[in-house]
This record gives C-alpha cells, structure tokens and sequence, in this order.
C-alpha cells in the first residue's frame, strides 16, 4: 500500500473526527442538568479520544452513493455512541473487567458501576433518539439487527461465555463477525441506506464491511500481542492472560497476518463492482490493516 | 369507584397480557440458536410474568383513536421490552442489588451479571428494532426521548444517587414522573401516534398518562410498606430499609393515599376532553389506584 493512500485515509479520519466531535457537544445532554452526573460520565466516554472510525465509514459510504443533506450527522454521531454503549458495558468488571481504555480509566473507574451501567443505556438510547431523527426507519432497522443478539451483542456474549476454553476457528470467526464487523457493516449499510443507494449497492458495500470490519479485529488480536500496552492506550497482552478467543490463539500470528491482508484484497475486490469514487473507503480499508494502535 | 369498572380493566389487562404474550415468543429469538443462553435469559425475564400495562396502553389509546391495522402489535411488545430491560438492569448488585422479582429470582440470579447486562441490552435494541417496523420514525423518537436522561435513564440514575439521603417533594416528585410516568406515558403517546391521533389529542393523552404513571409509583411506594413479600413477589419493606426517596417517607402514608387519589381524578378529568370512547382509560386509572401488588 502506498504512503499517499495512508495519508489519505488519515486526512479523512481526522477531518471527519474534528467534524463529528462538535456534533456529539451538540447532541450530548449538558452535564449542568439533571442527571448532572450520568450526562459528565456520557461526555466523558465519548470524548475519551478514538479514531472515529464508525462515523467515518457512515459518511464515506453516504458521499459515495450522492448522499445529500445533513441528517447523515445523526447517523454518524449515532454509531459512535454506540461504538462507546458497547466499550462501557463490556468493560464492567461482570463482563471483561477493565480499567484502562485509551489511555484513561475506564467509566465504571472513574463513576462507579451503576452510573457506567446507566450511561452506557443512555448512550445506547440517544443513539437511536438521533437516527430517528433522520425520518429513515429503514435505516434504524438495519442497525438494530447489526447490534442486537445476531449482531455485536451476539458477539459480546460469545466473546464472555467462550474465555479460557479452547475454540475452533468457526468460533473465532462467529465472533470476531459478531463483536466487530456487525458495526462496521452497519455504519457502511446506513451510510447508503440514507443517501438513497440501491438495494443491490448496500449488498456489496455490506459485503466490503463484512471483509474490512473482520480484518480490522483480526489486527486487533495481532497488535494486543505485538504491541506496549502505552502504545494500545490499554492493556497490552490481556486478550492471553484472559484466554480469549482470537486468530492468534488459534492459528498463530504469522497466519493471522496473511488472514488480515487476505481480508484487505476481498474487500476492495468488493470496491470495483461499484461506480462511484470509492478512493475514500479503499484508502480506509488500507489504514485498517497497517495500523499500529 | 364501582366494581364493574375495574372488571374492565382487570379484563382488558388479562386479554391484552394473554395474547401480546402470544407475540413476544414470536418475537423473540430462539433459546435454540447462538447466543443460547443470551436468547434464554431474555425469554426467561419477559415471560416472569407482570401485568402487561405497558402494552395494554398502547393498544387502548390506538384503539381510542381508531387505530388500524397490526403495527401496534410491534410497538405493544417493545414497550414491555423496554420496562423489562429497565428491571433487569435496575435489579443488577451495582444498581438496586435485589435478589427476587415477581416471585422468581432476578436475571443475574439465575444467569449471572454479564448476561443480565448483555441481556437488558439485547431487549432495549430489539425494541427499537420492532418499533422500526412500524415504519413511524416520530413514534421512535417519542419513544427514546422518554426513555432517555431527560426521561426513565434519568429517573432511576437520581433514584440510586438519592439512596439514604433525606430529599424533598420536589426531588421525590422528579424521580418518580422520570423513572416509572415517563414509560407510561410513552405507552399512550406512542398507540395515540400509530392510530394518526391529533398533536392536541397526543397532548391531552399524555397528560393523562403523567397523572396515572405518578398515581401507579405513588401505589407502588404505599404498597411497599403495608403488602407483604408474598403479596408483592419481591422483598417488601425495602424501600425504607435502603432510605429510597418514596412518597410515604417524605408526606406520610395517609397523605400519600390522598395524592394517589388526587392524581385519578385529575387523570380522568383530562379524558372529559377526547371524543372517542374512554371507558378502558378510564377504568384502568381507578385499577391503578385500586391494585393490590
């Protein structure tokens, strides 16, 4: 892969963060109101840093298909609190017991349980407060199926239910799908969904998302091996000590890499079924496979 | 209020619970189908019994403003979603720690607190998914701004922080319109909305639906105190012994009679006002002010 592609997806990924980060101020209730306390702890998981991938995806698949108009900020802002309802639920201590996420403590640390347990609700209901708001319910649907239990939640319980025992490569693959790739299908699915696209064209895009969402948790499995846990922003070496259920626990860390970037070249094979300038998401898919956190 | 009245209601609640109970197995996935026991615990907390009121105020303001056609059936099942995730998350040991619900023990109880938590999450997004199929976006909204921090979310997280704190009216009065009111009203705003109801009628239903969700948390407090555990299906008597912030604590038992009281009648009043027929409101007001558990 080529600098220039990287520099482009980093670009977009940062463009967009700035962008949809005023957005989330917007949206997010005022933690000057009541609940004071569960509105400081929304804000605070939300603008604990992340590279904004899901809204990223939302608007890169919206601009592809000629989306037009600005209730794609809902959708976008809407899987990012998503994204975060998921990472504050799963790390209570009943479920993967974390205290550290991208360099700070984790909610429940830092707020105590029941207020993480009812932020991440929160999270979870603004998210679809705001996709209502893009009058699509069609779309609301869509991601609902992607996140409930044939979807990332699905994964979650596989994930928890699945830790120290030893797993075959079907397992792995049920919820890597499930926990990662449901969301990120999901962002990409809506993205056309809102602009319009047609049904044959969300197929493919879902099929690219599928691909890029598996290669991305794959990776994942790969740094938690290979990386500081300064570097992660979190515990490095956790997913062994944990024995969870990951492509290099199964078939090893070279394989798993050959994995990743088998992955890359199915999703953008994907990309040139489309018409559109799919340069974004391509670049993406790259940034995906070569990151280091 | 006279008997018959409240075997309209009585009758009324056991048709509606007899057959949207029909439609949540329908519903609801399959215990046979990965995530199993995820699958398992969510039937296990929707079928753990309750009265279903929920739905049946749905239905009763679709039916009242001449509602047609199957969709309520969908929205009927999420609202009873919603309230069953909001006990199983509010029953979990960081939250209200409370062992027994309805005569049987809580999910985390019986399955363990990561699949209660993933389980309450799983109902939460599989309501939004019914009330997609709706198609109506504007009932979705209604729906996840009651539920929210400005609605039940906010309710309970000022319920938990107030815990052995002296409190005042206003404060007792914030709770329990967020925490228990806010859902009930949803419930009528929502069957108003899918049946074309007037934004004047919607108006006037939900304030109905304030008085009787405020007189049914009142009840609640009341019979707190003077039911048995037996009689209730969970521990009676906690509500003093953790110092929640409850009518009774704050006015007296005799006084919080009264309120109860007070708020059917100014519920009743409201429906002087709407042309259909408003008899099943009506006598499901004076079943909430009447109900023994």
């Amino acid at each position: 892969m080529r600098t220039e592609e990287q520099n482009l997806a980093i670009q977009y990924l940062s463009d967009t963060a700035k962008a949809v980060e005023a957005k989330f101020d917007e949206y997010l209730p005022s933690p000057t109101i009541e609940p004071c306390r569960l509105h400081e702890a929304m804000r605070y998981s939300m603008f604990a840093g992340g590279k904004r991938l899901r809204p990223a995806l939302v608007k890169a698949a919206f601009e592809l298909f000629g989306g037009q108009g600005e209730s794609v900020w809902y959708a976008m802002s809407a899987l990012e609190m998503l994204h975060t309802f998921s990472l504050i639920h799963d790390d209570l201590p009943c479920v993967d017991n974390d205290d550290m996420r991208r360099g700070k403590p984790t909610a429940h640390k830092k707020f105590g349980e029941a207020t993480a347990v009812l932020g991440g609700d929160a999270l979870c209901i603004l998210a679809f407060e705001l996709m209502a708001k893009t009058g699509n319910a069609k779309a609301i649907e869509i991601l609902a199926r992607q996140l409930g239990t044939f979807g990332m939640i699905g994964g979650e319980m596989r994930d928890v239910e699945c830790e120290g025992k030893t797993v075959t490569l079907d397992v792995v693959d049920y919820i890597h799908y499930h926990k990662t790739a449901a969301l990120i299908e999901a962002s990409l699915c809506i993205g056309a969904e809102l602009a319009g696209a047609s049904a044959k064209d969300i197929e493919i895009i879902q099929k690219f998302g599928k691909s890029i969402g598996l290669a991305f948790q794959v990776v994942d499995d790969i740094l938690d091996i290979v990386s500081t846990t300064e570097q992660l922003g979190k515990d490095a070496g956790s997913d062994e000590e944990r024995g969870k259920a990951t492509y290099p626990s199964v078939i090893g860390l070279e394989a798993s890499r050959e994995r990743a970037m088998a992955l890359y070249r199915e999703a953008i094979a994907e990309l040139d079924a489309l018409e559109g300038n799919t340069e974004v998401l391509r670049s993406i898919a790259a940034f995906i496979v070569t990151r280091v956190n």
